[in-house]
């Protein structure tokens, strides 16, 4: 994908996968996101994804975008977890977070949701400032598209896998 | 969710988002794995995923199901990557990865289509080992369900969030 597509499922994006990690051990969790100045913002309530990014900072997120069994596309961003407590120089990105929340109603909030029997608990805001990100997508660049990789869209690729992985169990099959 | 239900999900399941991690830094890749005997079993071309899970095979998949704006599930898996190289010790994984893998079509592999302009490689069959899950969804677990954490099915609850959210950002919003 080009940077400008990169940018624009970017734009569009609502739903991620956001990856945090702790000695090592990686962990997912889907959240709401919205892009805005370069940044990823989102918020959720404290508990493991929060502690660990605490902890961690470095976070990677994954965006799908799927109308098709032939045409889908998913960007995989790098970047920093920077968390926005309320205070006075964190006015504006806290309100520009706020802007960006009410865009959309929010309907799937698994990080956000609290768990049965627990206590309420006050939301987090953060961002993820955005370090590297690269595309891939099944329908075929346009032409002269720049440098960033992107899969290719030849249908006939993944099924010449599937037969390669074939002949390879044929083989370990066939052994004594 | 109870652990029938996270075990049905693990049935149901075809596309995943695995995350792996080295040197504390994550990456996130969608993937297509089967579970089968206790462990999901993939296969990928060689690449950063493989590359990373053989440096560190600590690894945390993420399976969600959609089903509507407030009926969604996701399930959380701890795991451990194996690699099943073709030796005579792996004939047996390794024919059963070739079954599971045969039972559906193929037909979103953003993590093995090949990047244009570069050649065709093998696949690599691996499974991952689940060391711990926890499932939740937005639907109401049966009465008497066990211990597992489950999400609430109060729709009301992520709109509290939200007024909480609100209160927080005019709090700070109204500070000098």
């Amino acid at each position: 994908m080009t940077y400008g597509q990169c940018q624009a499922t970017l734009a569009r994006a609502s739903l991620a996968r956001l990856s945090c990690a702790v000695d090592n051990q990686p962990y997912i969790v889907p959240i709401h996101v919205d892009f805005a100045d370069g940044c990823l913002y989102g918020y959720s309530t404290i508990g493991q994804k929060i502690n660990w990014m605490r902890v961690n900072p470095l976070v990677c997120l994954e965006i799908e975008e799927i109308t098709g069994r032939r045409q889908w596309s998913t960007l995989v961003i790098f970047g920093q977890y920077e968390e926005l407590p309320d205070t006075p120089e964190n006015a504006y990105p806290r309100s520009l977070a706020e802007r960006l929340f009410q865009r959309r109603p929010i309907w799937w909030e698994p990080a956000s949701v609290p768990l049965a029997g627990h206590p309420r608990r006050s939301p987090i805001l953060f961002r993820i400032l955005i370090n590297r990100m690269s595309g891939r997508q099944a329908t075929p660049d346009p032409p002269h598209a720049p440098h960033i990789p992107s899969s290719s869209s030849n249908e006939a690729r993944p099924h010449g896998l599937v037969h390669a992985l074939r002949r390879l169990v044929r083989r370990s099959a066939r052994r004594p």
